[in-house]
């Protein structure tokens, strides 16, 4: 997702440091203590304006949630949102998580998260998707033994290269969706932004989840 | 598939012991002895009438191919086919491979395929799904080391199912397309008769390529 540079987002993330975590590498090892109460621990990697991660919080009061947006400007845009919502379990981040392992250590997270993932959809841009095997070796080390991951996408190439990538890394799949907004698994779904735009046009939503061994 | 009986299918199976076999079992172990070449063996799992795997005796001639199917009207129709078309890369088998081992050796065939087999929608009937993992389990006996399975389907449960099915068994996908004919691996696809039928409406055709390890 692009967005504008808008000049108030830099002084809002400067101003909430309680909210938004800008070096992240130096809270390694201790994300918990950000929380009011230690509890398994669910990372959004890409959480665009953080419509999913705000509303997975809210949901899931018995989770703690860190919500990772590279840009700042749409990293500003949730910041807003999670100020407003008010949830002692939503944590965010303002970086750049090409290399995870350095935000968190071995273990420390039990699920992620990839929603819309941007497809990088040249073949020589392969290496920059987000399942592309050296990222899933990062997910891999800061996710706990038998940890989960779970993929939305509107893509079809990136799911395909997604289905391929995790199963080729030996990731067991725990459910396959080819049309989530039309399946049961939609029940308890908590959409994106994104997702409710896309979804209005009718064409497929697909979801993986899956685990390490 | 379903088709009414038609009184000509056993004779016509019956006069031709040099194209289809109907006692498998018996030739377990010597199917290369009824090709006029020692090549690589692939073998689909209901063949339906035959439009697939004539096409695929066509397209490969370095290749040998069975052709599987239960129903013996819908043999006598492939049978028909295999006939006019006259080669000596095609064999047949009007047979119920529900244990696909009875019928070939440890390590005798080098492909299969699998083309839009009954997607058994019903949870209770999940086990008669062909890549449920009893399937697979036989499939992995009676393939070569490193064999490989084709699988197409137009079924969006089915395929679901399958993706998961295999990639929980240990199977090594080595290409997904969630849109075959839209896809540059069309290029070398050899339709089945529904396939044909089917993509005519405009929805997607589903393939998985994927081996044992």
């Amino acid at each position: 997702m692009r967005v504008k540079h808008k000049k108030w987002a830099d002084p809002l993330i400067a101003a909430h440091p309680e909210m938004i975590v800008t070096e992240p590498e130096q809270v390694k090892g201790h994300w918990q203590d950000r929380f009011t109460k230690a509890q398994p621990l669910h990372l959004e990697v890409g959480m665009g304006k953080g419509q999913f991660i705000i509303g997975m919080a809210k949901a899931h009061p018995e989770v703690n949630f860190i919500g990772l947006e590279i840009q700042r400007t749409v990293a500003a845009i949730a910041l807003k949102k999670a100020l407003a919502a008010d949830l002692p379990n939503l944590q965010l981040i303002c970086g750049d998580g090409s290399d995870i392992t350095t935000f968190f250590d071995a273990h420390e997270i039990d699920r992620l998260y990839l929603n819309f993932s941007d497809p990088w959809p040249k073949k020589r841009h392969a290496k920059r998707r987000l399942t592309y095997r050296t990222f899933l070796a990062g997910y891999q080390e800061v996710l706990k033994d038998q940890g989960g991951v779970e993929l939305k996408t509107d893509n079809m190439g990136f799911f395909e290269f997604s289905l391929q990538s995790m199963n080729n890394y030996g990731m067991h799949f725990d459910g396959v969706w080819l049309d989530l907004h039309n399946s049961a698994e939609n029940d308890r779904n908590v959409e994106t932004e994104y997702e409710q735009k896309f979804a209005a046009k009718g064409q497929p939503i697909y979801k993986l989840s899956a685990h390490f061994n």
